[in-house]
């Protein structure tokens, strides 16, 4: 049968007795690369550490510190150094404060087409551009996976997505993904992952494949993927690493679960206006708004040809005077670049801000538009209130529009622009000197001290599951809530991430100031919830903090992938109404009840909740048997913990294997030879260079 | 007799009826030129508002955005677009925020020798390197300098620093300035201006000039200042300005009040240990210190040689693991050069963190280091806490000690670098393009609308004076308490300038949490304290939050100049012990009594404070006439509009001129063809271009 490369690269990677998985059901898959950030990264280690290993069992597993990087208190310096001490004594790489945001970074240095990477950002389907399938998660899945353990997800359906034509000048990659955006919504990709194929590839550097792969994360997709082709090549060779690339692609003819076809060269630029990605129109139809704002960077468009066509469109001249424009270069070798060869200095002259290379106002970690502000951004995610600024309107579009139209001081269509589409040449090799800016681990784990800073608290953990539920509806939300309702980023609160007593304080504030007290006061209780609940970033923080304020379980029309994980991860029960139309039933402060939990959870998918007035309603908890053990332990740490003590010893790889049902005989190959920028075969389970799986 | 250059500039613009003001006295001067920053600029155009003059009165205003820039609420950019606005409609220059540190653009683009500038920045001395009187003072006075009023000081002693010599290699102008507090400490300079000359001066470029000039204010100093010689002449040519240069220094055998004798051949590298200025050593006696973070920038050290020496010393090597550094460049005009030529390359290939043109880490917006962290910065000013991180140590030194320190990880002298003490060529003409980033005032005023966030909250303003004062000590402090001490800054704090109310949560926090709470349950009181009250920054919040909170007086050994000047602004009473073993005998909590407070300050300078036990102390208000005539309106403000009151008109120039006992033949004279970086006549009284004062 011909096999589309998404199921080659999960055949190749699959831990499971069963021959044929089908959509929806559970697949575990052996995990090659993990990536932390820091804000999600301390969290994952301390996680990691209570697994009690010693050295990450995974082929590369690199930490990354991109989120926290304003500093406005000790936090943030703090747990750099934790993260940074900690991956020398663990066998994990430390990209630098400086080097970059994670997902470029790791395309950059790390990728490895036909690999699996899972990272702890939403954001990490990046790699995709270069043929991995890179997955994001909580940060508890990449510890478990850092710790030798399977990742288990529901088999995806595989999306082609057939790219034919050519695109227009001034018609980015970031409209192709736009186009994606407004076909299928934010709900739109759940349980799927989108495989672009078709001649149109031929028109997308591998940047830009990237840039699609990422924003993909917007569909809801479980990941996005482009094959590894001769473009994939030249990428590799500009990275001084074509020996770590290998062909590889679907089979002729291969069958996919759905198709799409986007004839590029019929596209023309968009933009995603305020609140989310998906409420897309054409720039040309919304033109001449004025503009507070231009950010451009983010892990979505911040490589060398994004700005460097807004160094060509703002050359020597400069940005409009009611407009603050920011730029982010997306790592330290595409920022050198640009300080290089001028780039940098035309945007600097022209009058942008420079901000150092990390995520930085995408999360809002600074640049908090002024009160009502329209801020035009090259970003992924303008969710309300995640500027930083409540009423701000943050609208998404390519840097091409962006750059355009920060000198016009309007929106504009860059087609208006006068004169062509034309860049500074990227460079044939970039500067691939890693040394001391991805800091390799210690080859004397034993002299290295972690340090923890005072804002490095311990994990909390959940007791097993109760035998009876109750509870009031601390709260009832619409659809599409995103993890930034739930638990808020931002400058003040992101500091938090090591510290979960202090974060609680801060769930669903911006929907409902007084949850954290109701939630105290009630001793937990439940979350109802509309569709796509969990929507938007992998932070775990946001199933971990209301766990720690006693959330027992979401009742939800559907849930997001990962924040779904996340929930049965931490021991909350995320539970779908069976007919959604009792919804309409259930209302906050309303008394819930389940009666004999656990006994309705193993005797099947079906919960019932009694509602304080009387009434029941069926939901339903379609979970894996290895997913139901860890909801009865109360946690994936807790199950882990549980196998360990069956076992009577210290934490084993077998107690983590035992977690994921894994047999001794899947064990994960862990290559310690692993150096970024250097050439090294690749010798993990039945593979060759070169050799197309 | 023969002049020192700071008389002849002050006699030049001295109002006055008195032949011979003595040290010490109030001298009235007109000023020509001022400056604010984002952080003390909001207050200072509110209070220009309030008297409701519609176009500055001066020769040239510049509002900076510099301090402010993190923008992790919308308090920031809303403040940014308050300031835009108002600079249009009220003939104010804005400097864009990008475009650079207030004092170091204002010495690229605006300075002019023999010129008296008054910023709303306690290191507006900057400018004495280009030989302008550059004093730093409260907004409310800059406020009224606007208005066309006069800037009241206590007339200075005037130190000669003769400077002899040649430095030897990798010693910095920096080195000097921590010579001057070696030997003076962080009060020696009170009431006096340092005016540096001798044969050394041949040594300095204008910028670093201008650093011992910034650093200046750390002694105390009302300002320092150097001539105007052929090396400000070549400065002013590289700015493209030679023709608002012109050649001015003291008379051939001038006389000096003191005199000080530098021999620059035989200084060596020094550094400012925490947590003052004045705790000065020579680098190699604690060299090997090991470093968290170093970081180079600053209004004292951030111009184009600073950043060149950065990256010569930093090119093809790595900054050291353990160092977290960064780099803020000083002005976009700098930025962009380096930009151009290499250097910022090499800084960024290095790992260095690039921060945006701006005050930065030096005023606690951001990269706040770790607990306990040990930071050494090219900054002026390591006070505890100050930094962000509460128990941080901070070490101040020249951006040579710092580069090479950050190569090793480790103090380090930069005389031990491996290598010559060479440079990147300074440009022959800098880019001088101000166009669009320094906005000029609209031609038509009334069609700009002032836009106010919710950020912008009015002025309190306080009643005149009591006839009694009565109330609680509400704290007790020692010696040398700095404005951060009283109001601190910082990336939490500092958004809350236009917002009393809000700030004033914040008076004391760092000494004494429960001093908001107790002030204000107190119906206010006073503060007691020790030598030099209120030294550092020239936040006049830290007089306008205390007297929110209701503080009547302030009982000190010594205050420190410009907070002496802001409290008297804002109707506190500054009260000096005239034994100053009386600071013994009040203790926190005493009730303090002032009978007939008017009386006593109408009959003379000695005030007797009762403490509630019966016991008498006598202190001292030695105050001007016009400065007890404010304290008795209860502020400056007061006073500006008792005096319109009296005319029974709106606030009008001889209101503001009334406030400072001004005739009407001593009218500021306003030019409005100034314009930066374009060739003008210098018109103002009895002065042509080039010809010596």
């Amino acid at each position: 049968m011909s096999e589309n490369l998404t199921m080659k690269i999960i055949r190749e990677h699959m831990i499971s007795t069963a021959d044929n998985v089908r959509p929806g059901e559970e697949v575990l898959v052996k995990v090659d690369h993990t990536l932390t950030q820091d804000a999600t990264g301390t969290m994952a280690y301390l996680q990691f550490e209570a697994m009690g290993i010693p050295k990450v069992r995974t082929r590369v597993s690199v930490s990354y510190v991109d989120h926290n990087t304003l500093q406005t208190g000790y936090e943030n310096m703090d747990d750099h150094v934790f993260l940074q001490t900690f991956a020398q004594k663990h066998g994990v790489y430390f990209s630098r404060p400086g080097n970059g945001i994670c997902h470029q970074v790791h395309l950059e240095r790390f990728s490895e087409p036909g690999y699996i990477l899972l990272g702890s950002d939403s954001h990490t389907p990046t790699s995709g551009g270069a043929g991995m399938l890179a997955i994001g998660a909580g940060g508890l899945d990449v510890a478990v996976a850092m710790a030798g353990g399977p990742f288990g997800m529901p088999m995806p359906k595989v999306v082609g997505v057939k790219l034919t034509g050519k695109r227009q000048p001034w018609v980015a990659a970031k409209d192709i993904i736009l186009e994606m955006l407004r076909r299928l919504t934010v709900k739109g990709g759940v349980g799927k992952v989108f495989e672009y194929h078709g001649d149109g590839i031929e028109d997308l550097t591998v940047p830009e494949r990237a840039t699609i792969c990422n924003m993909g994360a917007e569909l809801g997709a479980t990941t996005s993927i482009f094959p590894s082709d001769h473009i994939t090549l030249s990428y590799f060779k500009r990275q001084n690493r074509e020996k770590m690339w290998r062909e590889l692609g679907p089979d002729e003819g291969a069958r996919y679960d759905e198709l799409i076809e986007i004839n590029l060269s019929e596209l023309e630029p968009l933009i995603a206006q305020p609140h989310s990605p998906d409420n897309v129109a054409t720039v040309r139809s919304i033109q001449g708004l004025k503009l507070d704002q231009v950010c451009i960077g983010s892990c979505t468009n911040s490589s060398f040809h994004d700005l460097a066509i807004a160094g060509h469109v703002l050359r020597k001249k400069r940005v409009a005077q009611n407009v603050q424009m920011t730029l982010t270069p997306g790592s330290r070798q595409v920022f050198a670049t640009i300080a290089r060869n001028g780039i940098l200095a035309d945007i600097i002259s022209a009058g942008a801000r420079i901000l150092e290379s990390a995520c930085g106002p995408c999360i809002g970690m600074g640049q908090a538009p002024k009160s009502g502000g329209i801020s035009l951004r090259s970003f992924n995610r303008n969710f309300e209130g995640r500027s930083g600024t409540p009423d701000a309107k943050v609208y998404l579009c390519s840097p091409e529009t962006a750059a355009v139209s920060a000198l016009r001081g309007i929106l504009t269509d860059p087609r208006d622009f006068e004169g062509d589409y034309v860049t500074e040449k990227e460079p044939e090799v970039y500067d691939t000197n890693d040394t001391g800016m991805i800091i390799e681990p210690s080859e004397d784990p034993d002299s290295v001290e972690v340090v923890r800073g005072p804002n490095i608290k311990p994990l909390p953990i959940r007791g097993p599951l109760e035998e009876k539920m109750e509870g009031k509806v601390l709260i009832k939300v619409g659809d599409n809530i995103t993890t930034d309702h739930i638990m808020p980023a931002g400058s003040k609160i992101l500091p938090l991430r090591s510290n979960i007593p202090a974060i609680s304080e801060f769930v669903f504030i911006r929907v409902d100031p007084d949850f954290p007290k109701r939630a105290k006061e009630n001793n937990g209780g439940f979350i109802v919830a509309g569709a796509n609940y969990g929507q938007g970033s992998s932070r775990e923080h946001a199933a971990l903090a209301p766990m720690y304020l006693g959330v027992k379980a979401v009742i939800a029309k559907s849930f997001a992938r990962i924040h779904r994980s996340n929930l049965i991860n931490f021991g909350i029960l995320p539970l779908r109404f069976a007919d959604e139309a009792d919804y309409e039933l259930v209302s906050s402060f309303d008394e819930l009840i389940i009666d004999d939990v656990q006994k309705q959870l193993q005797s099947g998918s079906e919960i019932v909740v009694r509602i304080g007035s009387g009434r029941e309603i069926k939901t339903v908890c379609d979970v894996s048997e290895r997913q139901r053990n860890i909801l009865f332990s109360g946690g994936l740490l807790n199950h882990i913990k549980h196998s360990q003590a069956e076992e009577g010893s210290t934490v084993t790889q077998s107690a983590v294997e035992a977690a994921g049902h894994l047999g001794e005989s899947t064990m994960v190959s862990s290559n310690g030879q692993f150096r970024p920028g250097k050439p090294h075969e690749v010798t993990s389970s039945g593979r060759k260079d070169g050799e197309s799986a």
